[in-house]
């Protein structure tokens, strides 16, 4: 046969088992976050007519989006954000869902970055989004439940910036994502770019101070009256940020991120509340809050952090055989673990039992039960120690 | 704002929460059972070079398959199997994966197909395959283990039905195509297609009692054996069955399919072993065995026969308010559910309490805590009671 030579695109990866099961176990835990404050799960399809997504993420958003021609000659694209999505379905099944409409999608998104700045052109947006109610208490549990989420993770240090986006709308954008630039590049960086964009020194900086000596809006205060029904931390988990402004435009007046002092480099996650966004396909304004996860960043962090549990593994025996007749008894007591709910493999191939002992090194499988003539001996492959053990012994210690 | 129609691509669908939340049961239910015979995850990207993926799944896959040419002038397509996918993958990582390479993958693939016919163009694909091993013991471990998945998953009346595919080596795929739908069309049926393809009546009626009559291949027989180191009730839950000849060319000898009695409606999932077709990647055979769970047609029995649990909600609580000035309260009650892992929700709005009963029961959440004056009320909403309680005593009764 003629060899294809096998190869993945640019900004394109796959999950081998390790990686898979870490990315499982950080998606499984925001999801029980999320379901536990009453978010539900919502789907929605890779393949868009592409009429609902053009136009809605600005000029670099119809640059990069996946878009091309059917079979059938329809435009499609391929899912850019989770946020237009969910605007379609508000309004495509308004009869149907309830009011507040609260839902988190963890899903795929593509976007043709350019790859060099280390970022991928395929990866998972997760968030969360309350939809329909115009209350502050809505924010307020938007950023509890993120927090909460953050912290089942096992980050620690984190803090809550918030601000109030309409404090910026008299600006231009550009002046705006320079200030968003502030904690990264500090004051002086700003005031450089302000600069370089034509401002005179004196009204850049100004301005600046004018926004360092801000105090919380109306809106900002309230929301942090809010936040004192949930257990979190004021003054040490939260704060009024003035210099924050988050890159989207769409947001109308809440904005938040959550950073990690153990992390510096870069927010974890960030949201808001945008009222003017949702309504779209419904043709009048719906209220929304939303809070994202940058998954990619989130796994990265904790890789850095040391944040994955250690026993993050797919089998936690493997069943090995001493001599080729015991290979049926050992399937036998793979079968016996698995009824006691602990995963096991049991050696298949008929091999010595050195080879078999490799494997699950290979594998980082942490016990081995070897099954010999008239015993069974449990071995601990992390401690390098083993012992004669019945059956029932081996099914209590491993449960 | 120009309204723009919201609407889906046809054979592209939205999973509403009370469908996604099914399908995450199935999903979690078959994973567990994967998991616990040492299956691991593996994920590939949804876009892949063309040429990784044109001409491997006939002329049917070449018109099916989503492709197009990115912004970079890259030609690509979607994932259309999971099993090509799989073959690039063994052959680009060939040093880091063990052998054998047990993976699971459940992934959403695409297909441009006749959705007249009720089919659809985005859907879930659920394989195992064990790859490395030429061992009939392999053939049973993938049978042992998707039987226990169906198992699982509420199945009764399941039965697998074994063949080998090297005794329809020398026919004519139109032969072989129109033998596998005996058990559907009946033996009359097959015997017309025949005729109408050119045959002969009784060289075709020769043929077909052949088969009817044929036995087990020694390969066949040795995998009944094998499978008989597993909790499997031979002759009512393993079947020999001469006339099953899957609809793939591509396996070479083992072929299974699980069908259930209750739901006659065509099997519930199948596979077999494919030794030519993994190493198309590596340039040398790599032999391998495969089952795949048709995701929708699961969902689709699993309603039919009344197989999800009752229990399948995301929030069992609605903590409710009786005035106003209680929802902080209700907030932290909320909180305390929580933090005894019992999902649920407070109500935000500042509405009055029928307002908030009815919200619960849109949402079909089963109780709701009602946050009172100086006391707790527990409703149950499916049997229309309710009584006082303290808040331990509620804590405990939800646990």
């Amino acid at each position: 046969m003629t060899k294809i030579e096998p190869r993945t695109l640019k900004g394109f990866r796959d999950f081998l088992p390790k990686d898979a099961r870490r990315r499982a176990y950080v998606l499984e835990t925001l999801k029980r976050v999320f379901e536990s404050y009453g978010f539900e799960p919502l789907e929605t399809p890779v393949l868009e007519y592409e009429d609902i997504l053009a136009g809605k993420y600005g000029d670099e958003g119809d640059k990069l989006m996946y878009r091309f021609t059917d079979n059938g000659d329809r435009k499609v694209a391929m899912r850019y954000d989770q946020t237009v999505p969910l605007a379609r379905v508000v309004a495509q099944y308004q009869n149907k869902l309830p009011t507040p409409f609260k839902r988190y999608q963890i899903q795929n998104v593509w976007r043709a970055e350019n790859t060099q700045r280390g970022r991928y052109r395929e990866f998972v947006q997760c968030d969360i989004d309350t939809v329909g109610l115009p209350s502050l208490k809505v924010d307020a549990e938007i950023i509890a439940c993120s927090l909460a989420a953050i912290k089942k993770l096992g980050f620690k240090n984190v803090k809550i910036l918030i601000n109030d986006r309409s404090i910026f709308k008299d600006l231009k954008p550009t002046i705006v994502s320079a200030i968003d630039k502030w904690d990264k590049i500090g004051k002086d960086g700003v005031l450089k770019e302000l600069i370089n964009k034509g401002y005179a020194s004196l009204d850049a900086e100004k301005l600046l101070n004018n926004f360092n000596d801000a105090e919380p809006t109306p809106n900002t205060q309230s929301l942090f009256n809010f936040l004192k029904a949930y257990e979190i931390e004021k003054d040490k988990e939260i704060f009024f940020n003035s210099r924050l402004a988050r890159g989207l435009d769409y947001y109308t007046s809440t904005i938040v991120e959550i950073v990690s002092d153990d992390y510096p480099f870069g927010s974890l996650g960030g949201g808001g509340r945008y009222d003017n966004l949702i309504g779209m396909f419904a043709g009048k304004d719906i209220p929304a809050v939303g809070f994202a996860f940058g998954f990619d960043r989130l796994v990265e962090a904790m890789e850095v952090l040391n944040l994955f549990p250690t026993n993050l593994f797919t089998s936690k025996v493997l069943v090995a055989f001493a001599k080729s007749e015991l290979q049926e008894k050992a399937l036998k007591v793979a079968d016996e673990l698995r009824n006691k709910k602990i995963n096991c493999e049991a050696y298949l191939e008929d091999v010595n039992l050195e080879k078999q002992l490799k494997y699950a090194d290979k594998k980082q499988i942490p016990f081995v039960v070897i099954v010999d003539e008239d015993k069974l001996i449990l071995k601990d492959m992390t401690k390098r120690s083993q012992e004669e053990l019945t059956l029932d012994q081996i099914l209590k210690q491993l449960s």
